[in-house]
């Protein structure tokens, strides 16, 4: 199935929520040790509670790198268990020359099972080429991201912008249908002038939960009323809901929230 | 011992050249069989061989995480038996929000054990933070990639081309003396305007083997005549100078002619 129809058969069928499972052994809620092990059980317990309330996993390899070699084993084995009918996206923000980009699409594709990753735009076209040459598999560009340093380069003031201008090249190099864009929430008015400059591009978009951005204003630029298989991002306010022994329930209902106020959000624009 | 004492130390010691790690399994010489461990027994050989040459190693990770878990075990032996006073280079081209770059410069400097590693520069200075708070551990941040998709945004023509605004920043944010640039030797006249706008900055500098970029120019602006401790990259030239069973001898003389081509460039110009 190319990219294009499971993102649009996952987004119809579960919402636009993606969970990110940035797994930090420190931040686990207190039942848990410490160890490796505790960070596998704690992800397929959050896949578990999540899966009818989500379209998309995205788990951040940064947390999994810092774990070394175990870290790989848990990741490996989270993404086996992500199920079939959700979009794996890997969020890696790879980007590299060609030959190595290819091993890069090695890595997330073949080795881990991904249906889409993150890749960072600042190397080019042939940087992107061997992650969107198989339709079945998707792309998110870093666009613009949901931090404070976006404004160094991706927001520098100028006639045309970097962040827009990697849209609109995004746009252009789309001949697969597989590349969406990642769009913080964190920055309202840009997102507004990345639909502009890319109409039918999915967004993936972070900064909502703990990075304060605007749902109403995700929900509206990221899918146009639900038209566009757009997905917004919770991490942390989701793994972390509670500390203690009541993280499963914390959790989940705050996954049924979020859920809720972006149906209410979809339901006025119909 | 800071990253700068330790750079200057290994240059002034071993010269310029940097020996990048880049295994592929289809690459190995024929004597190899096409397993993991031989990757491993392979970088040992060429770490081996090269160790009278150069002053620092660059593993790109692409090639190992292209291996799965097995690749990241490579990874970590491979960098561990890197000659103490030679610089590791962990070659990731990572880039992402605060706390996921805290746990990217984890795995790269407490895990790996890297003196360096290159960093994106796309997300901007708080991306940037985490690796370079410690003065003896470095960051090579991308400025101008040596692949034809840096005409896409690196160099796209502006009064202030994003590359010179990066190597600009870099300057800028030097505070700890342990940031340099990534600028291909395939752009020579970019080459020397990043010389201009970051004078003291050390390079890191890729393109001049397979890639075709001139070693002249790359030992000219890098190290302005021997002053500036930057670092020319060569990988596939050395490592795969020969698919035969005398790959040993062939990359060892691709090696001793490089360092006699740099050591001449150098003297002509003191």
């Amino acid at each position: 199935m190319s990219f294009e129809s499971k993102l649009k058969t996952a987004t119809s069928r579960h919402g636009f929520l993606c969970l990110g499972l940035d797994t930090e052994l420190e931040k686990l809620p207190a039942p848990f040790a410490k160890s490796s092990d505790s960070a596998l059980k704690f992800n397929l317990e959050m896949i578990e509670i999540s899966k009818n309330y989500v379209a998309a996993y995205k788990p951040n390899l940064g947390f999994y790198e810092a774990l070394g070699t175990a870290g790989w084993e848990i990741l490996k084995k989270t993404c086996a268990e992500i199920p079939k009918d959700k979009i794996l996206i890997l969020d890696g923000k790879r980007g590299d020359i060609g030959n190595t980009a290819r091993m890069y699409a090695r890595a997330m594709f073949a080795e881990l099972g991904g249906d889409a990753v993150t890749v960072n735009p600042y190397l080019g076209s042939d940087s992107l080429a061997p992650f969107i040459e198989n339709p079945e598999k998707g792309v998110y560009l870093l666009c613009l991201t949901s931090n404070a340093g976006a404004s160094d380069f991706q927001l520098f003031p100028s006639a045309d912008p970097l962040y827009l201008r990697v849209a609109r090249r995004a746009a252009e190099w789309n001949k697969n249908k597989n590349i969406g864009l990642v769009v913080g929430a964190t920055h309202p008015a840009p997102l507004a002038s990345v639909r502009e400059v890319a109409p039918a591009l999915p967004f993936l978009i972070p900064g909502v939960g703990a990075q304060g951005g605007s749902l109403s204003d995700a929900v509206r630029y990221g899918t146009e009323g639900g038209k566009i298989p757009s997905l917004v991002n919770f991490s942390r306010s989701v793994l972390y809901a509670s500390s203690g022994p009541d993280y499963r329930e914390k959790a989940e209902a705050e996954l049924k929230k979020t859920k809720a106020e972006m149906d209410s959000l979809l339901s006025v624009r119909v």
